[in-house]
């Protein structure tokens, strides 16, 4: 943004910290009835029988409905249509839900969803990737052509993996990454109503409400067009509120409560049981080099657990084979994926969608590497680093901002890595220190075959204000208040007078889901053309009423339209009385270019197959480890990242924070632990994420480049820090003398463990 | 137009000639009134009384209402408001209405208004310019600045007059032209009423929609955003519709009509006495030139006679003024105008405004100059013909198309110019024959300081029909279908799939009148972007339907979208389903550019000063007086025309001929008669205009020239053609050996007398 007074307070700031703005979870109407899901509680099993007479014996309790009563395909999945609204014949994973109740308050729920007796046959069950890829193994889908694969597929560039034979040095590993859980504050919620006029209005913890519309009707066998949704401003999402989660279930609920609003909230356990996780993954690597450090040829093997149902599996898995190398050139690769059904709960989205797992990999080789060959770390990734018009380890041709190489020579620079070998050596009694390195990229937006569009609204308002019509949705990373920023740039009004209005099917139009870092760039970039329309006719129909015969000689103020030459000016809300609202109603759209040079590297199904907007990141990490405990402190952390130019710089590093601190709770202490089937707690007091206190203040540097399609030059921001700190911590815990870590999240009890 | 496919069918022509096209006369509605004016009968007086008591007792009369009954300024008129709805104090030309009478039928209506005694006391008026600037003369307005001078200014180039001294040779002159009668066949009319919500509803044959709410308004004191003006088809209109007619007396019936519709129709008599009329002017000339035959200086005194109200006068004057000079290089100009109020029927805009009259004077001036010079008067004209580049005689440099020279190029190839000789001689016993010709040109547009733009919309259907909401009234010169066409066209549909709805102010956005030859190019502008930004937003939502990536790999055909590569395609109903229907509605607009250097050459009172846009042409007449009888019959006549691009042949030569016609008619027999104020006949037994057997096979050829800033490089070409006829017929008659006539129209009776 060029002007230097732009106010970079977020739009929502005041609204969230004084409580005024609401959730969808904070919707509470007249009349209101509570709805909620029996679930299955086994992993794998035959539905004998549903007893709900008991629970419909309870006074308050008015509906308990199972798959029979759902009318449509009773089949829900954004790319794979497997899942159902509630289990008809069987049951896939312990979370299923099978059976539906309606009622007066949020105890007789409980009470009802207890009282209701399931009978359900056990089948064996697959419970990790090895057991599900085995000849014999029980179908999780009898049906699914490939056994229990979803989809497997391959990248191959060059001479593939042959061209190790030609390499003078091979590293090479297998990892594991754990199970992660989104966690986010809001769970999973939202409530619905049936209109008098036939309207499903849901307003819902959602990240595709125009999605949603679809996923309903086809579920429900009910007409999209009749379907509203809308999306306040959520609660976190971070990809596990991209997908139905709670929507068929209310939708089905509010068509049976005879026309009263009906309310569902997963509490924290039924989310960690039933929400959507990040998905666990083993990788197999081998990387090898040139004698000097030139990387010349990978080979891997990913396998990716997508748990009960598809989701967005499939396409998690594809764009964690893209990013595989790294941002590294590497003139041969094969990469193989395969992402397999089990019976546990299921993956789907989250924030650095299957790149995160093989981040792990790649940047603990790249260190192994320069190992062996006695080089610098950086050195080693400096002299691979992608420049724009390298051809990435997909064979795609990078045209578009590519800034890695430039993060990797600041960090070179920056005092925290060369003075490391100082600050180690102070670690003190029992304690050992280390500084790790990872350089990361993540890809932004849906990527080739996925039309990424969106199309923004903005009006003036009869008030004279300027209306944003924000339709994708805001989980807290602020793509809302940079449409607020924008509008206000544009049209030239002060921040006071933009009003947002957050997502709603019926005043937006479609705009895609808030997710793949897409958010402010595609819809930045139609807004930015909507407000430019509005601008124009703004100024044209001033010039109608001034009686000024060239639009040109008009300026655009806050609140006004004035022609310096004369003198004369108009309030916008004058001006607004003179025409019709929808004059000033102004729409326009923009679709995300796609490659247009497709390369024949790709086999199998890749939906989204290949990108072409990356953002690039250099981490650093200063650890200190605990002997005695094993505890790994993460003391300091740097990022400099290339996300384009930076909009606004609070938000900007705010995600950048986030993304570390959600990485560093992935890396040391987060691990969805299932056994058969079955989660192994589902509190917060099993599952770890990281406090305030155990995250260091984080030091996030801009490197910025232009990215020449993005909205003032800028790219997505959300995702790629997500991908730094295990690698990075990884590797500070080798280089604090300690056995290089294969599995994550590197516990405490795992470098006890080591140590012995 | 590029495509050769185009159907030229004029889109309103089925509907016409079918009946099934409805005017505002055509309209009837249930339980419908009338209302008409008992007019002052009197050119000039003062109101005493007004006795309605005889009127009242009719039953099914419901109101006499006068001046005191209407509520706001009871003013009315386009740049001066000085024209009152019903006269109050008092009366100012013959056809001053004095009281509004409603009742049940149209007998009754006019029993009550032959019952109505007006007791008027009368005052000396002023019949004539100079009787009107005698200092002594009574004044139409005693409150006006300037006496009975409405507007008095000048254009000064170069030495101006002076110059007139260093001429070798000098011609002079000085004409009269008449007033002449628009004679549309659908006379003024309209129907209005009061709706329950409040809005006031108005079809009404009009030029001007938009400003008629607010001439409305501001006459009767109300809100403009609550009244609504329709404008169907019009049957003709000439610039007599340009200005409220009907309008307000129509508004003030239907505010004392108790909710019911109301209608006024003006018989012929009514449409003659009170309908504004063309300007009579006198112009005084002297033009100087070298004796190689350059022209070198002009000076003229322009005199219009403006009637009993403002209306256009200053700007028709101004306008004539623009065009002194005609299409010519002159480095020296003195043009003095004075456009003066007299006690005669209201004079406004016409046709060729206030062009006409000038081009009378200039072009026989120019044979004048040639036959001095001893010339070919054609050459004359090809050596001072302005080009693109040259200064015009206001000090304009002509930066758009100027094509008058290359149409006297191509007349001067034409055989009807070149065997004119021959074809004199086979004159026959009792008749002699004369070929003359004349150079004209007329601007397009309304000029500096009156802003010139229009706001074009265009919709999607959910039948997938497109929808174009003319906002510029379709008179009959054929607008409505040029846009037809350029929907068509842009939008690659068939004609039949086009919808037009006529200027509507609730449906529609302003886009100024319909006049100055601005139609098409304004909202013709306007359209094109319009439907561009369809054509972009169809194609872009069919790729969200049809989940193509690249909106750049569809195409929009006839009734569909279509995606090659993958044969994927949806009909434009399906489409427009899928979307709210207001976000398939495009709107945009365009403002015509207007000088950006204005040459310091004008003083006095020009709004509209200058024009930068300009049609050309140069007409040839042969020409056969009877001697016995003084007839002059056009035999034939050739209109070689540069009005830029042609885009529609049908359309275009159908404006050339209708304007020859009301040249023809201008030039040999149409003269509104006053006498001391009173028209002398008010039937079209008095007032001649020409038949079809009267108009000769007119050959209009077309010289297309490029205007870069127009729709498919148009310009205005409904003007021009009216300033030929009176100049080419004039020197037609001196070819034919008769003697020069310096008075319009030139009868039988003038030829005769000359004849003497």
């Amino acid at each position: 943004m060029p002007d230097k007074q732009t106010d970079f307070t977020r739009a929502d700031a005041f609204g969230k910290v004084t409580g005024r703005e609401l959730y969808a979870i904070d919707s509470y109407p007249d009349n209101m009835l509570w709805a909620g899901a029996k679930r299955a509680g086994i992993p794998h099993g035959i539905i004998k029988n549903i007893d709900a007479a008991d629970a419909l014996k309870l006074k308050g309790v008015l509906a308990v409905l199972t798959a029979k009563d759902v009318p449509g395909s009773n089949r829900q999945g954004i790319i794979h249509k497997d899942m159902p609204v509630l289990a008809d014949t069987k049951v896939r994973y312990a979370g299923d839900p099978v059976a539906l109740v309606i009622a007066e308050d949020k105890s007789l729920l409980r009470k009802a969803i207890d009282l209701i007796r399931v009978d359900i046959e056990p089948l064996p069950g697959v419970f990790n990737v090895d057991a599900a890829l085995e000849p014999s193994a029980p179908l999780v889908h009898e049906d699914h052509k490939n056994g229990n694969v979803l989809v497997s597929a391959e990248i191959k560039k060059g001479s593939g993996k042959e061209a190790l034979t030609e390499c003078d040095v091979i590293v090479e590993g297998s990892f594991t990454t754990p199970v992660q859980a989104h966690t986010f504050l809001e769970t999973e919620n939202g409530i619905a109503r049936l209109e008098e006029d036939g309207t499903l209005t849901l307003t819902v913890s959602t990240q595709a409400p125009y999605r949603d519309k679809f996923e309903i009707a086809h579920a429900l066998g009910l007409n999209p067009a009749n379907i509203r949704v809308i999306a306040p401003y959520l609660g976190g999402g971070f990809g596990g509120k991209d997908g139905a989660t709670v929507q068929c279930l209310l939708a089905l609920a509010a068509y049976n409560s005879g026309g009263r609003p009906v309310k569902m909230v997963w509490e924290r356990e039924e989310s960690f049981l039933a929400g959507y996780k990040r998905h666990s993954a083993r990788t197999e690597y081998r990387l090898g080099a040139r004698s000097d450090g030139t990387l010349h040829a990978l080979h891997c093997r990913l396998y990716y657990d997508t748990g009960a149902y598809a989701h967005l599996g499939g396409e998690v898995m594809g764009l964690g084979m893209e990013h595989a190398g790294g941002p590294y050139r590497i003139p041969h690769t094969l990469i193989e994926g395969w992402c397999v059904y089990t019976n546990n709960p299921v993956a789907g989205a989250m924030r650095a969608f299957g790149v995160a797992q093989v981040s792990f990999a790649i940047e603990q080789l790249m260190d192994m590497l320069a190992e062996k060959l006695s080089m610098d770390p950086l050195e080693l990734r400096i002299k691979n680093a992608l420049v724009q018009g390298d051809t990435n380890c997909s064979g795609v041709r990078l045209e578009t901002s590519t800034g890695i190489y430039q993060c990797l020579r600041r960090l070179q620079k920056h005092p925290l890595w060369t003075e490391r070998e100082e600050w180690k050596k102070e670690a003190g009694p029992f304690k050992t220190r280390g500084v790790g390195m990872a350089a990361v990229h993540n890809a932004m937006g849906y990527g080739k075959k996925v039309r990424d569009s969106a199309i923004a609204r903005v009006e003036l308002s009869k008030e004279g204000r300027i209306v944003v019509y924000n339709s994708v949705s805001d989980m807290g990373q602020g793509n809302a208040s940079a449409f607020a920023q924008i509008a206000e740039e544009i049209l030239s009004q002060d921040r006071s007078s933009i009003i947002l209005v957050q997502p709603d099917t019926a005043q937006g139009l479609p705009s895609g889901s808030s997710s793949a870092g897409r958010t402010t760039y595609t819809y930045g970039n139609a807004l930015i053309k909507a407000c430019e329309e509005l601008k124009r006719r703004i100024l044209n129909r001033a010039g109608l009423l001034l009686f000024v015969d060239d639009d040109s000689e008009l300026t655009l103020e806050a609140g006004r339209v004035i022609h310096e030459r004369s003198g004369k000016e108009t309030s916008l809300e004058r001006l607004a009385a003179f025409f019709p609202k929808e004059d000033f109603s102004c729409t326009n759209h923009f679709v995300t270019p796609v490659c247009k040079d497709v390369p024949d590297t790709g086999k199998g199904i890749f939906v989204g197959f290949p990108h072409i907007f990356f953002s690039y990141s250099a981490h650093l990490a200063r650890i200190i480890i605990d002997r005695l405990t094993g505890t790994v402190e993460v003391k300091d952390y740097v990022a400099i990242t290339d996300a384009g130019r930076e909009l606004n710089p609070v938000a900007y590093a705010q995600q950048i924070e986030g993304g570390i601190a959600q990485g560093i709770g992935y890396a040391l202490t987060e691990d969805f632990v299932v056994k058969n089937g079955i989660p192994q707690g589902l509190d917060l007091k099993s599952y770890i994420i990281p406090a305030s206190m155990d995250i260091p203040d984080i030091i996030s540097l801009t490197e910025e480049t232009n990215e020449e399609t993005g909205p003032f030059g800028m790219k997505g921001v959300g995702e790629v820090a997500m991908n730094g700190p295990l690698p990075a911590i990884a590797n500070a815990i080798v280089d604090a003398g300690h056995a290089r870590e294969f599995n994550a999240p590197i516990t405490a009890e795992r470098i006890l463990k080591e140590n012995k």
